[in-house]
């Protein structure tokens, strides 16, 4: 883009929609937008290239608002840049359904391209959408046609560089040296409780440094020229590169620039009047004159820029027609043909070998059948794959020098997951990435974002109760299965053999907006006969297994309790009492079904009785006052898994006694 | 500890000891006992100050296991030096109930500080110790009286220092120059995938000196006076110190040593008798040489050292009388005299106010009421002070030159909480820490291992659901307060009003052995008016609010729906319903009354809907199949507060029809 129109009043645009947005809606954050106006106007109006008409072009550049409470920085971009948002959009600023959210919300905003806020798992996001265009553009381009080749822009504050997760995604970013990612570092000193000196000292170039990156020093982050250079000299490096811009929280506001007075409130009509005589703004506001729109606008440009890339794809679609489809495919998230068949013949094939195996092991069996035919699948581990089972025969362990599909996220169990949900916004894959169950509390927000962004995210736990054993009780899960039901929009899956997970795996990767949970077993889990129609119904996330003509009572249970509750139907029956057994992998998808499904399996009047080696509280749900749960409801202990299910009392005894008291 | 014996001698004590036991229990972690043995005899044998006859001493050092599963290095060294730990207690090493638990549990073996094994919180653990110790220190040491004066040590792996938590806890460490803080890095390339310059390429000496550490780099792990002599420098570093250890895993076992097959799995009879041979260790399993304990023991020196400590403690009572006794009551966990009565006449002037405030405001007005009682408060925030109102009028705030009792964490939600659980473990305080309640997701796995070593944290949230308003739905809470009910012997309080908040605040100070979470509306709520009764009753965790004669309904609310719930019961009275109105600001306190006193709360038979502005799972526990739940089951949001209520139904409106229908 060129433009006569000085920087200063294109940067003075974003702080006047700020501060004015802000003002009107009384709540929102105008420090950092005001304060990184200039940086946003060198990389925007010099270096980003995308296409307001088209926010999903698949080459984009990706720009990722890390520290999202400047949201309104985000919005005046687009809004200015020519994007579907209007000024009354603008208006809207964080009321009910409008355009302009709190903080900034993909699949609401169009060029939002992940949901931000959270500190910290915007970067992290971005980490994970710069590995994606690396690991695809080592797929798909040829000699001459780079036809993925974009760059991953981030803005970071102070917030998000003081959070943990930062470390994990950069010191990876670092050791796989994802060069395409430059990150812009709002140095304002500044955080909510006040000048940051007190709590935060790092010499956060040298950590960069530490951590492999191209570190660009103390750039004056209202200069647009020198941001610009920087910018210029960071796509050159062969590392990723952390840009350190020296920025003014607030610039522009006469009296509380530089302070933390300006973070998080509205200015006050009082400092907005002397913000518009200190900038020379004189326009009313919400009121941009035509020339900072046409300096702006990006809409010419990017049409040019999509354009210069779809004559590119044409040409390589002609000479590699095959890698075009597959990419434009893989790009829009579309199963291939023959996945479903695949799965049928998986799942007929665990059928025949009947096998008792660890649900992890049954869970790589499933990985190992679909991975031939879903080559957009990506795993990995957070340093547990010999445990975990997420790797495949024929898979790649991803290198600095080796891009492949499978990788070793290290002990990084919160940056893999934010990762994944950056994979899954990027496109082009399927991503999942295991650890222990218990150690999803350290990623538990990770998978809330992907819950809230409708991302098909794959997230693996195995070891997921004291059947993990020695262990011990910091390691072994008895609440987290409960915990993650609650989560809104999250699938969660516990299967009981090799048939569910086979069925978990599916329903996981067929689910196009939405993240699955997949939790998996230690030990050995008994495999279950069913019908033909028993293994359809498993995609309902919940079925009756074993049923009794007048049966007395239902068992409910899941995941390794399952076998535990068809023995102690078996021992009821010859005690007189016959009971139905309803395998429950997932009660997300089960309360999904229709209500005539539902009580045809619950059905009303019937006494019930769950069993699930975890928390009690949440099985009342489906069980009622009047039933039972059989579960535990304090931390584990150290010893081997078969003295721990006796010593909490996970045995037939006790569900055959529960039956029983229940039935008075 | 003078001993001819040589040091390789006793270092091969540990890996024989760590080897036979984890292969007797088939289990286990050889890798890093055989591999940091040399270090651990540098350390212990050298440095640290201990008793074994007094794990209690209080001013002994500090020894954290931070790669916890290393553990039979940890019970070795505190068998060999004399602790009660006998071979007996080793030999039952991850058997049920045994004091060698699968990883380090404080409060099951003696001379073990904090259970570790969730990767990196022991570390931070460690920095909150030590941080701990310094702010003590400058309350109670006089001129030469240094009644607070003792080291915090370490050991740390590279899955700690992958984690990121590590960059929290090490920065904020760095930035107090927390000095007494030694930490032991065990570098030996090798993580549970294999060797780690595969995913963890980090100049991690150079990234703690960004942190403002004082680094002692390339110290050969195997060299006992290399690593003494490093410890020693420590010592006398005016920083927190971490000494870089080059070790080999597993050393000592000739096939597997320096491998990741070392890692987590017992050696196999064949390399255990190898692992013999090379060590020239012909002592039988679990058989050590008088020598090897002689030079091991700590009980004479222990004793001497604990001895010099308790003249001069005598010294300092003799000419400070009143800073030893609060020091002993601090350090005891005592409650001062005064505390009850405070608490009675804070709660009178809340019901003499009654005052209609956020209950954030009526925590901070709480701390502000108790803290001239409780100069053991220690207090903080992630860096939202002024929202999460922590502070009180008379606080200082910690700075790197000035100790005090208000922590600003930064933005560092883990961090902060698992190092809440250091301060506690040290003790001397009772620290609390804030933050939003839907950051609990950050620092989940560190309140879950508050409530496993049932210490006395407080955690603060607020802004605890879409009362939030604009920030919208990342910031909006609706599965968090259910998801913490859900964690073992957390107890958990989302008060109503002022009343409410002050009982909160005081059953949290006084649970001796277990955290709380205190849960806080960024909105006002109404007072409620209570009998003096119901005052009592409140400390039962659910009570009757507003009962009426021949109530047809029990409503059952908490926080910010109490109102609501009894303006609903009002209306309904109107229409000739009566309903009783149960608040119940804490489940879990509830659910431990005995039955008659529940019962007499939720009377049997009565209709019950409950209401509360998150996930209805939950609930079901307590109104059954029959009941109904008025709630959020999706995500929030962005929109002002009162708007959002409205949109989702949490109404009086709703709850009246809800009701109605429920009486069919």
């Amino acid at each position: 883009m060129t433009s006569t129109l000085p920087t200063t009043k294109m940067a003075n645009a974003i702080r006047a929609l700020a501060m004015d947005a802000v003002q009107k809606a009384n709540s929102g954050h105008p420090g950092m937008p005001m304060g990184m106006a200039d940086i946003a106007v060198a990389l925007w109006s010099r270096h980003y290239r995308h296409n307001p008409a088209n926010p999903h072009w698949i080459n984009r550049d990706r720009f990722i608002l890390s520290n999202g409470h400047g949201s309104m920085l985000h919005y005046a971009l687009l809004h200015l840049s020519g994007y579907a948002l209007s000024i009354e959009d603008i208006k809207q600023f964080r009321q009910l359904h409008s355009k302009t959210a709190g903080h900034p919300e993909v699949h609401v905003t169009p060029g939002v391209e992940t949901t931000t806020g959270p500190l910290g798992q915007g970067l992290t996001n971005a980490v994970g959408m710069a590995l994606a265009e690396w690991l695809l553009a080592a797929e798909f381009n040829q000699s001459g046609f780079d036809v993925v080749d974009h760059h991953t822009y981030a803005f970071v504050g102070d917030g998000c560089l003081m959070e943990g997760i930062s470390h994990e995604a950069c010191s990876l970013a670092g050791t796989l040296r994802l060069s395409k990612l430059i990150v812009m570092y709002d140095d304002n000193g500044i955080s909510i409780d006040g000048r940051v000196e007190g709590w935060f000292k790092d010499d956060t170039p040298m950590r960069f440094e530490a951590y492999g990156w191209n570190v660009i020093r103390a750039v004056d982050g209202h200069d647009v020229d020198a941001v610009d250079a920087a910018i210029a000299a960071a796509k050159k490096s062969d590392k990723p590169t952390l840009i350190c811009c020296k920025s003014v929280i607030g610039k522009g506001a006469p009296n509380l620039q530089g302070g933390d007075k300006v973070h998080g409130a509205a200015l006050g009509d009082i400092e907005v009047a002397a913000t518009r005589a200190a900038m020379d703004w004189p326009y009313a506001p919400f009121e941009i004159p035509a020339d900072v729109y046409a300096a702006w606008d990006a809409k010419a440009q990017g049409l040019q820029q999509e354009g210069e890339w779809d004559a590119l794809f044409r040409a390589y679609g002609e000479r590699y027609p095959q890698q075009a489809g597959e990419l434009l495919r893989r790009m829009s998230g579309e199963l291939p043909a023959n996945f479903n068949a695949t799965v049928q013949a998986y799942i007929a094939s665990c059928v025949d070998k009947k096998e008792t195996i660890a649900t992890r092991k049954a869970s790589q069996n499933a990985i190992q059948a679909l991975a031939p035919v879903l080559p957009e699948f990506l795993g990995g581990s957070a340093d547990l794959t010999g445990s975990n089972l997420t790797n495949w025969k024929e898979c790649v362990a991803v290198r600095v020098d080796q891009p492949g599909n499978h990788i070793n996220y290290g002990v990084r169990e919160f940056g893999m997951s934010a990762m994944l949900n950056g994979i899954a916004l990027h496109g082009g894959y399927i991503p999942f990435g295991a650890t222990f169950l218990t150690f999803s509390d350290y990623s538990r927000n990770a998978l809330r974002m992907a819950a809230l962004m409708k991302l098909r995210s794959i997230f693996v736990f195995t070891h997921d109760s004291i059947g993990l054993g020695e262990d011990g009780p910091t390691h072994q899960s008895v609440e987290h299965v409960s915990s993650l039901r609650l989560i809104p929009n999250l699938d969660n899956w516990r299967p009981c053999d090799t048939v569910e997970s086979a069925v978990a795996w599916s329903h996981a990767v067929t689910r196009r907006h939405g993240p699955s949970t997949l939790i998996f077993s230690r030990q050995n889990l008994q495999y279950q006969e069913r019908t033909a129609e028993q293994i359809t119904h498993i995609h309902r996330g919940g079925y009756v297994l074993k049923d009794a003509p007048d049966a007395k009572a239902i068992l409910i249970a899941t995941g390794s309790e399952v076998e535990l509750a068809v023995k102690a139907a078996d021992e009821l029956a010859k005690q007189g009492v016959p009971v139905r057994v309803v395998s429950m992998p997932s009660t997300d998808v089960f309360d999904r079904q229709d209500a005539a499904y539902k009580a045809s399996v619950l059905t009303k009047g019937l006494p019930r009785v769950a069993v699930e080696a975890g928390v009690t509280d949440f099985w009342y749900k489906y069980v009622g006052l009047d039933g039972a749960v059989i579960g535990i409801d304090t931390f584990g202990e150290s010893a081997p898994a078969g003295v721990l299910f006796k010593h909490f009392g996970i045995t037939v005894e006790h569900v055959v006694d529960a039956v029983k008291k229940t039935l008075g």
